[in-house]
């Protein structure tokens, strides 16, 4: 069984894209002519997969909308859908307590639902991560840089040492929490400077690089700063969102194959 | 409505209480003459909260258990349940992420769930905890120095201005990011000397120490370092897992009494 780099790896090559599409599923953005579907959620999450499983390398469904909703079973179904459809999942959960509490964060992420990687948030150090770490054949993607306004509030903070604080973390990722070979790490698309700066210290290591679509981040200039390195471009809303009518599943393939198609133009 | 600060203020003073029962409820660890119940996760609780209502400030359920096991229907009736006995929730989230997802979180935490307050990460930012920190009347708890060991990777490190993380964390949380006069601070209470130290930073700041109990944190060195403000001090695993046995409730009741009587000599 190929780990979660190595499936998304096939996926990529099979369909040439770097593309990650995020499944942040808002009950109350599903159209009207899958309201009154049995589980709308799933229903909408499905006809996205089937639009776009061709055009990506994984999806990205992001927790917080199902437990908003109470749509833990629709998240079930969904993870399960793309995965029998050929394509790795990556939960964004973005999780991080002390060790116990992990361990259980770490079976909701890999048991319950079955994801094949995880996001993660370091701020709480190495044995808070451990539990997720320790499934040495998913991916473990770990908060570096996120490309929010806040984002910079601590993790651009100045240590003692000169480095910024997500340098550190990044030096962190490399070095002594990668026992498993299996951290990547989230870094915001918005800031090309930063990805550049990040992936001279991290050398071949994956990143996850949300922005791209509502976010307004610029895809050439992210594609130059990653080079050196595996990533994958998210896009959300941009593609799930592309059209609230009853031509969306259309308007997501268009949006998808646009974007994969403009991240191409520099790979 | 009291606001949450309020609401533990009249409950503390009611039950002469500063302990806080976490409610970390683990469906492999219910004893056997709950496992038959239809809802045993629910059964658990309901029986802690009745050996202890009169003698806690508030319950802390532990969101990653429930979410591990598929049980956020016990969570709901586990909330509501300690709500009706007149003693108010801490949800233990510790979530953190982006503007709109995090939005997704805090509808998660005080509308689905009806939590009044809930544990957030700091890590993503204002933007990031904005969205709970509009929610005026409820508490929000910021991570600042956990208890784990991997607590001090990040949040120990010193900054330029020769400021620890945890310090600057601690400013932002009594200036900046304060505009509702909402948020408290997670303090671990394993380390006396910073709970002194941050204390001075955040004057009556509410604090929550967990680690006492199965952490083993020193009650009378918590206590004496975090004088000058409020305390809401955590025991879960030492509580409610005082004994396996038939005789679990009796032993939880005895353990909590014994935990609120020890914090009391040193009030």
């Amino acid at each position: 069984m190929p780990n979660f780099f190595q499936q998304v790896a096939q996926v990529r090559d099979r369909n040439q894209s770097l593309l990650c599409v995020g499944l942040d599923t808002d009950p109350l953005r599903i159209p009207q002519i899958l309201q009154n579907d049995p589980d709308p959620v799933f229903s909408f999450n499905r006809e996205i997969i089937d639009a776009t499983s061709d055009l990506v390398c994984c999806y990205k469904p992001q927790i917080a909308y199902y437990g908003g909703a109470g749509a833990e079973e629709s998240l079930v179904r969904s993870i399960a859908y793309a995965k029998q459809k050929g394509v790795p999942v990556l939960l964004d959960a973005k999780r991080g307590d002390i060790g116990s509490t992990a361990e259980m964060y770490a079976k909701e992420a890999f048991q319950r639902f079955n994801a094949d990687a995880v996001t993660i948030n370091p701020y709480m150090g190495l044995d808070s991560m451990k539990p997720f770490l320790d499934f040495a054949e998913k991916g473990i993607f770990i908060l570096c840089r996120t490309s929010n306004p806040g984002g910079s509030d601590l993790q651009n903070l100045v240590l003692a040492d000169g480095k910024r604080l997500y340098e550190h973390v990044a030096e962190l990722a490399v070095t002594d929490w990668n026992q498993n070979d299996n951290i990547a790490l989230v870094v915001g698309a918005t800031r090309p400077e930063e990805i550049a700066d990040i992936r001279k210290i991290t050398g071949e290591m994956t990143f996850l690089l949300p922005g791209v679509g509502a976010q307004g981040a610029d895809i050439e200039s992210l594609m130059k700063s990653g080079r050196g390195g595996e990533m994958i471009i998210n896009s959300s809303r941009g593609i799930i969102y592309a059209s609230d009518k009853r031509d969306f599943v259309q308007q997501a393939r268009a949006a998808a194959l646009d974007t994969r198609d403009q991240i191409n133009q520099f790979c």
